[in-house]
């Protein structure tokens, strides 16, 4: 593992060489190392003056400038080839940092710092030899460090060590054996979009405050929608904070679609509405009827086929049998891609059914929208394009950092109309710009955070094509997994068949179950086998899966593999190792 | 302006000196060089070796060792003094990177290059002589450069490039003289936290994948509870993606608190529900309205006094006016900082009139409470240790990075039962640790990006004084700001007397309407002179503050000032610079 980037010299230099990109003497050699070679250019002054004669800097803090150079370092590699700049953080604040007076040179010390512990983070992410996570219980990590806040400041030194801490106890999330959740990688072009995202620390709610950002937006989009199929990439759409915040902008739309009135008048001038979404579907869809005023008794859960997919037959029987009792169906929502077991409900039949009861067609495709971006499998979406609402994160199957979650619309204008409230504060109508590039009263938020840079810049860096290959070999890896398993002693699948996106799920039996009848007590102890095995794979801080119970079937562990840093080789451990940590139960 | 920190020397290096941090001969030091220095090491070498002899690494990819280095600075600096790594990045793509094998040496030089152009705009930022916005129209923006997405990747050239023109249009919302929103300012600390905050890219919803971050929010909630003032700082609370996302939630539990029942049944099995809010109030608690199903008609807008405070008397009397209807009153939503006047509704009458309805007391303190920082100022919130729950987005007064907002309730509980949906395979209920941590539960959101780090840091780093003295010095600008145009030739004010937030608003009066009579003719000008102003601003990018109407007042500007950069002479700088370009209108 090579050492991270190097620091920054924070010396302020008395005498800039006349021309400091090609210094030809020794001495104007070491004025450029003072000003940008780290904690070496001391050295090399060393080397060059000897000793004695080694040229002190003026900075603005005689700390900044101070012998007592702190090791901060933390990392696990001893001997430790980090370079760290000679600064005197213990004497330093924030308040020494810019927009301070003479602030630049401690600043720029100061956050490639920050920086190079940050880099070493990434390189040891993608380390298999490091642990997934260092796991302490919530009362021991309390008391492992004061995390108290208070009336008096910290130095800069105590800053750094927060980082540091920080990232000792943080998960890698990008590690190669952690498959804990649908978001999972650490994608360096989405790291370098996100920095830069912070550094530009705007907001998406009007274009005179982030006009590339609102421009990448709208074309990121339109991009979308081409996918999705809607001719000419053509509707609406926006970046929302999460999945479950889109499922709940789609409900809002559809119900204001079907009674623009509900804006003024509330749920009281409606009939009683129906909201029907398949048993597997993602729990955001009764979590947003119950904040709608629509309500969870309203949200019928339609039967699924033993993959997981809805069934579009009990869907029309519902569908008129809640018409019969005088109740209004006004939203279907169709899962492409469901949690557990990554089923994609068959969007054509689900389709005809909404087209035939003229009910909102909304496909949440938050984890499955992602195999839009693949040649070989985004037959699975078939009929997303008859959708009138789509949810997709980014985040999750294409690796976009957190949080990257879009809601695209087929209708023009419906999100302005229902969400608008025309604040004259914000969204000015005598601005000199085309205020159709305004997007912030498209949605409930008021500020909202750029999303889009990373998807935007990972997008142009991999292509379509490049999201298809990441796809790709997810998908590869779970097929892999699948044929390993299928058949092996002490494995038993939760349903059968080739899984249709990466989610496998199966049971892990210890020997002393397995030539038990299958009986209660059989599954007393089965209940108890995932979270043990979950339990020591966090301890030891090897791998991380997901397990959960669903329906009547007890806990299972759901493997998913979104992360392009995975390998067979990594799928391999993952099963060693539950073997490992399950022998004995 | 000082250069960015150096960039990463990416070759690998065949022979590694004995001690590579006691570099003694030069050779040896050639190599360290090679190792940390950036572009300037090929210099060194050439310096100690002569040119000829220079060594060459055998890194990954022959590209990266390219004698064509490519000239990638886009900074308005000639002669530009930013040290370039000679890497050919114009033969390097994405996929290259880590977790490509042996893509640890191009992934470190990569991200330097990023952070080196993003330090680069850090120091810009907070430069007086860059402008605050090099504003184009949205026309010209999307035809200054291809922004479109492709099948093909990019190489790491024009991602670079990519990121050098975004940060080029970006507008400088950490700039001294952007004074456009609530948010501005670019901190330092919270910047370096932001950055990390990406780097472990994770979610908030359980303590499995988020240990560090979900104990860092419970130690912030309770800090900001207490600050509050309700005792031991008791309660509860979650970061949620904006004020009106945090105000929604507020009026969604206050509506479960008083009918529990709404959340299986819907509004339907309600009484008409009322909310009261002032008319100055953020249009936020209209958009919650409307998005629950309560209907825009049933939030009554209490009348202000003429400097935006809400009159209780008109509160009670309304609430008195609605039951006699058979309507429920539910909600008030007093705010602390009005959005345009900065005004303080008078919160102790209010929590009367609340106790006596037995009304849920919600205080929208998104702008406001930062002043709860401050000795002096936190009078202006008395009362609000009354309120059932209280929004408070350290984003805006505290200068946190966006996105940073806060919903603290004082009932414990309320927002588990309010939103959980039991989702099995999120939140087992059979996990080794205390499940009290998971709070994906209390929200709508599933997952949750990581907003507290960057708070938790800078409190760290400032300690609550300095958040004190931060707020103290804006709200003294604004004083002066007041003192200096209250009296001055072509200013009227837009209310009297001294602000009691950082907003000041006014009219600038342009010679030529002075002498006119106040009448229709003068009005006709004088709304179109803060847009033309305004939109000479941002032509120039010399500085950017925010107008709009307001009831009957035609448009005038609102000068807000939450940017620890801003100086008294950034104040004077906007004074002239509004009469410069209004002088003519």
């Amino acid at each position: 593992m090579a050492a991270p980037g190097p620091g920054f010299w924070p010396f302020g230099s008395e005498e800039v060489p006349s021309d400091p990109d090609n210094p030809t003497t020794a001495k104007a050699w070491c004025q450029v190392a003072q000003k940008f070679t780290g904690g070496i250019s001391n050295k090399l002054c060393a080397l060059l003056y000897g000793d004695a004669e080694r040229p002190m800097g003026t900075g603005p803090k005689e700390a900044m400038c101070s012998e007592e150079s702190r090791e901060l370092c933390t990392c696990d590699q001893k001997p430790c080839s980090c370079q760290k700049p000679d600064v005197n953080y213990s004497a330093l604040y924030s308040k020494d940092l810019l927009p301070a007076s003479h602030g630049e040179a401690a600043t720029l010390a100061f956050l490639q710092q920050v920086v190079d512990a940050l880099l070493q983070y990434v390189v040891k992410t993608f380390d298999r030899s490091t642990k997934v996570i260092d796991f302490h219980y919530p009362n021991e990590l309390m008391q492992a460090y004061n995390w108290e806040l208070s009336e008096q400041p910290e130095t800069l030194d105590g800053v750094l060590l927060n980082c540091k801490t920080t990232l000792k106890y943080a998960i890698k999330t990008g590690h190669p054996r952690y498959f804990n959740q649908l978001s999972t990688g650490l994608d360096m072009v989405g790291l370098a979009a996100d920095w830069l995202t912070s550094t530009a620390n705007t907001n998406m709610f009007t274009y005179e405050i982030a006009p590339v950002f609102v421009l990448l937006e709208y074309v990121t989009l339109k991009k979308m929608r081409e996918m999705i199929g809607w001719p000419g990439g053509c509707g609406d759409g926006i970046f929302s904070p999460g999945g479950a915040i889109s499922n709940l902008y789609a409900m809002l739309i559809a119900r204001f679609k079907m009674f623009p009135e509900v804006k003024e008048k509330g749920m009281a001038s409606l009939p009683r509405l129906i909201a029907l979404t398949s048993e597997h579907s993602h729990f955001s869809v009764k979590k947003g009827a119950a904040a709608l005023g629509i309500g969870t008794d309203s949200v019928i859960l339609i039967k699924c086929d033993e993959r997981g997919k809805m069934i579009p037959s009990d869907l029309e029987r519902r569908i008129i049998e809640v018409k019969q009792k005088g109740f209004v169906p006004f939203f279907v929502s169709a899962t492409a891609g469901t949690t557990v077991y990554g089923a994609f409900d068959p969007l054509i039949a689900i389709a005809d059914v909404c087209k035939k009861y003229q009910i909102w067609m909304h496909v949440d495709a938050a984890w499955g929208g992602g195999l839009l971006m693949s040649r070989k499998h985004r037959w699975k979406l078939n009929g997303a394009d008859r959708a009138n609402s789509v949810t997709w994160n980014p985040h999750k199957m294409m690796g976009v950092p957190l949080q990257c979650s879009a809601l695209l619309v087929r209708e023009e204008g419906l999100m302005q109309g229902c969400n608008q409230m025309h604040a004259s504060y914000l969204f000015q109508q005598d601005k000199h710009y085309d205020l159709s590039y305004d997007t912030g009263d498209k949605a409930l938020q008021c500020g909202r955070h750029v999303d889009i840079f990373k998807l935007w810049l990972m997008w142009r860096a991999k292509g379509t094509e490049g999201f298809e290959a990441q796809i790709d070999k997810c998908l590869e890896l779970a097929e892999y997994l699948y044929n390993k398993i299928k058949n092996r002693e002490g494995y038993e699948m939760v349903f059968n068949g080739k899984p249709q996106h990466t989610n496998v799920c199966f049971w892990y039996v210890p020997p002393s179950l397995r030539n038990m009848e299958h009986n209660e007590e059989r599954m007393r102890h089965l209940v108890k086998v995932a979270p043990v095995i979950k339990a020591r794979m966090m301890e030891y801080g090897s791998t991380m899966v997901s397990y959960q119970p669903l329906g009547d079937k007890v806990n299972f562990f759901r493997m998913v593999i979104s992360n392009p840093a995975a390998s067979h080789q990594d799928i391999d451990f993952l099963t060693d190792e539950i073997e490992r940590l399950g022998q004995d139960l």
